[in-house]
């Protein structure tokens, strides 16, 4: 017998169908591709796995600073992902892990306090789980693009700005983004401050940087016709630009190890680090501070306040843009990974983590075939944390802030600016609310974006544009716009020719709610006192038959407005 | 010369135009009729007057202990009304002055305090003023009839159920709704408790109160054909039914004298009432406690909280309602009468008022001709206050609660639940959110009531219909629809027949915004990798405008379905 997956059958047909094969790969996307894992892709997910390691490796060191939390805690944040991912994903490319505008929120939230963080991942988690399971992803739907990109483009400059620091060896500087810009120009006056060494190496490593990156996007398409020579050069080029983060550090650390050992301590480095893979155990529920005081659940829930709301949505964003793809199940996939890896990952001391923009373009212009690149990635991860972490202890913070302000530099958008201008001029006010209160509180400027942007989308449904000779709306028809059409009609009927009446054109409205259908009773029993004609035009079969069902008085309907023009001029005298 | 009131002139010009006389009579709508006043008028507008005034006097008395104020509070708020609206009204009938509604939500908010409600009557006129003065008038579209509906439903039964102690003659009965039903029903076992008199009393005045509404209601039109006796009885029907309130309440309380001048004390009375006009002095601005502790203005204000949101647009909902006039500048007035009477109200402490839809009814029907009645109807309220006080101690509150009771009964419209499930199910929600939670506090079953209409109607924008044999969508494409729309045409691509293609008809579509153009980039470039093709048609100009501005690549735009379906057919291997 053919069982359709979601037919409306009896209850233990659907309960056979959910236990399908076919219900079972959908919740396990790994069994549509490993019983078909061929030897040939097994190359390209190592080589493809290894260079997305060596690109996460100084990336996680670095966001772990933009968390305000041990470096360590950036490696424990990079290896679930890609477990997770290869299981419940669906998309060879993606890869979740720590990423800057994360790290940012997560300093916003935890205050420098680990177990703080690595609650909020576990919170975190389970509210994008409950998301996915409850079908509210909808609610993203509400955050429109310019709200989006007003709060990148704002924490893309508040990222970059809190590595100045580092980059030039500045101590002392506060956490705020108004009083960072303070500190940095106006507290340490003249460059006395600075600390040559820092700032050479910073410097150093960011020109490298940008002209490795200059050098990847300058590189033609290669083609099997060039000579061999030339092809292992640009082989050469390629890989080495994209792996550039990993150069620079490597270079950097060796530089100031060179140092250190002979005594000189010319960079500040990162310094103590802790030693081997995190315990594995359940995410702390409370916490006891040095002086023995113990913070309750209740009150660390408190604390992290907005954060539960932003930093889970946030995540989800942040997954979903990266994941776009056709199958309408992506969002749910999206959400369940996304929520897993952070559940997962709040056993393993990680912070909240969502899926990389950068990493998975690296992942996928190296060719990885399937998620199982992501566990090779992983093992990286995991052997620098068992093996590396002493030599991290001599990575200086300028070499990590040049690779952050590289990271986060596309983030920062002008263009849209722009663009926006150019395209829809009044889409400017969603981004520009978005972006400026972003500096100031980051949930305050999304929901001021949020807020914007529903409010011109009400205006536009509430002041609908009437056109045209008798009144066309251009658009539908519900509750807020009634009040400003019975005025607008009036006064059509007020200046409109001897015959005293108008036509109201409603080809485009889709549907009416009852405050609409009070408001037509009222509207025509005033015309019709008044002496005057209301004729309705082009409604459409459902919205004709609500009206008939209310029994408005007097009802005139006729199926074009030629007609209508025709009804009213033939019988001058209506009434 | 000529000079049109609004025309776009130098500002010298503006000036002139603005304190030309139309401008002044715009103003002051008084300058318009006074002028033209005549004799024949005069006899209505007394006779109306008076009619209202007797129906206000018994009204304003029972109201002000609704608001949970000494009576002679309702007294001084009944007269501002008449001599402002006499000013500055538009309209012949509107009345204002204290009604049940805003009695009611008077009482959660001041707490049986006159100096609160005095200073809440300010607040309110202030917020109202501005309101008109910033045209924010547009708020108040957003709350949708079956919000409002369910909100006087609440209101009825809260204020009915709450006059029944005083029909029954019961003590000691709470405040709060429910608890109020409990003591009413539960605490007090049995009818021992009943208070005989009273109950007869009350019963008897609901029955005659009762019994001349329904003649009035069933009175035939009056026409000059019928003979002398028929109109004078008729006519004394009609005058006995209108002034129904003064005359119940008239005669109760001549009984309850005559028994209290023999000293049986039978009926609940209304007691002590301060007599004389109110003083003239600015509202006050803190209090004095009985025991010293004085009160700030902060505090209060605090303490009002929600009230000064819920009243004040409460208060304009019900002026605006009743005043429901053609000319566009018909909300401005309102908005601008309601919150001039409140602001010279709370300087002889008033309470806040608004339209009276019972006695703006009572004057239209009397044959009212200008908003003279209204002074008329002042006057009579002075007299009382200055004259009658003494009399006001002997009412039996058991004939003022049947006074407000009968008052109150056609607020609760059990019909609109047919209504609203006969034209349109779903509004039966925000309906029945409002209702239900306006028992527990009125402003949460408001707010609820307008954030499920105002997600009712985002729904809808999010999820449009798509119907058809390409994709029509049935109304406007805006930022919220994006994901949704890019996933069914997907699915709809993957159902495709052989060509691959997908039309997409936006003839109904009005405007779009930035992140709707940068979705459709997404999409097309997704349909190109998978050769697919989306075809547009039915764009209109201003929308095309905007997508060629963004230079979408592989923008492919037809004028009708047909001529793409046919371009579709045409070439089967498009790419």
């Amino acid at each position: 017998m053919d069982r359709p997956l979601l037919a409306a059958g009896s209850a233990r047909d659907r309960i056979v169908a959910c236990c399908s094969y076919g219900a079972l790969k959908a919740w396990l996307p790994i069994l549509s591709w490993l019983p078909r894992y061929r030897l040939t892709w097994l190359k390209m997910d190592l080589i493809a796995g290894v260079t997305v390691g060596l690109t996460v490796v100084p990336q996680a060191l670095a966001y772990a600073e933009v968390a305000g939390l041990p470096v360590q805690y950036g490696l424990y944040s990079a290896f679930v992902g890609g477990f997770v991912y290869c299981v419940f994903g669906t998309s060879k490319d993606v890869t979740l892990g720590p990423t800057a505008i994360m790290s940012l929120l997560c300093s916003y939230y935890v205050d420098r306090d680990p177990v703080f963080a690595v609650l909020l991942t576990f919170l975190c988690g389970v509210i994008q789980t409950s998301m996915a399971i409850l079908r509210l992803g909808f609610l993203l739907d509400f955050i429109s693009y310019p709200v989006i990109k007003g709060f990148t483009s704002a924490a893309a400059i508040t990222i970059g700005f809190g590595q100045l620091k580092n980059l030039l060896g500045l101590q002392n500087i506060s956490q705020q983004f108004f009083l960072q810009v303070y500190d940095t120009f106006l507290q340490h006056k003249g460059p006395a401050v600075l600390r040559v060494p820092d700032v050479t190496l910073g410097l150093l490593c960011l020109a490298t940087l940008v002209a490795l990156t200059f050098m990847k996007s300058s590189l033609g398409p290669g083609s099997d016709d060039l000579p061999v020579h030339v092809r292992g050069a640009r082989g050469l080029v390629w890989s080495f630009s994209t792996v550039r983060n990993a150069l620079v550090v490597i270079c950097a650390t060796c530089l100031s190890y060179s140092f250190e050992v002979y005594g000189h301590h010319l960079f500040t480095i990162t310094g103590q680090t802790s030693a081997g893979l995190p315990p594995f155990q359940a995410p702390p529920f409370s916490e006891t501070t040095p002086n023995g005081t113990v913070i309750s659940f209740n009150e660390i829930v408190l604390d992290l306040g907005g954060g539960l709301v932003v930093i889970p949505i946030m995540g989800l964003l942040e997954s979903i843009a990266i994941a776009k793809s056709p199958p309408p199940r992506s969002w749910t996939v999206s959400a369940r990974t996304a929520g897993l890896t952070n559940i997962m990952g709040s056993f393993v001391s990680a912070y909240p983590v969502t899926g990389s923009f950068g990493r998975t373009a690296v992942n996928s212009q190296t060719g990885v075939c399937t998620p199982a690149g992501g566990v090779v990635t992983s093992v990286i991860v995991l052997l620098s944390l068992a093996f590396l972490m002493p030599v991290f202890y001599y990575i200086p913070k300028a070499s990590l802030a040049a690779v952050i302000i590289c990271a986060v530099t596309p983030m920062f958008d002008y263009r849209v600016i722009a663009k926006l201008w150019r395209v829809k001029k009044p889409d400017l006010l969603p981004f520009l609310a978005t972006f400026l209160l972003s500096f100031w509180q980051v949930q305050y400027g999304i929901v001021a974006g949020v807020v914007v942007s529903l409010g011109m989308l009400l205006y536009d449904v509430a002041r609908p544009q009437l056109k045209g000779h008798g009144v066309t709306l251009d658009s539908g028809l519900r509750f807020p716009a009634m009040q400003y059409l019975s005025q607008m009609l009036f006064s059509k009927a007020l200046t409109a020719s001897s015959h005293r009446s108008v036509v109201l054109d409603c080809c485009h409205v889709s549907g009416v709610d009852y405050t609409v259908v009070d408001e037509l009773r009222d509207l025509l029993r005033q015309f019709q006192q008044r002496g005057e004609v209301l004729i309705f035009t082009g409604l459409s079969n459902s919205v004709l038959e609500v009206l008939l069902e209310a029994e408005l008085p007097g009802l005139k309907h006729v199926e074009s407005v030629e007609a209508a023009l025709q009804a009213v001029s033939g019988t001058p005298s209506y009434n």
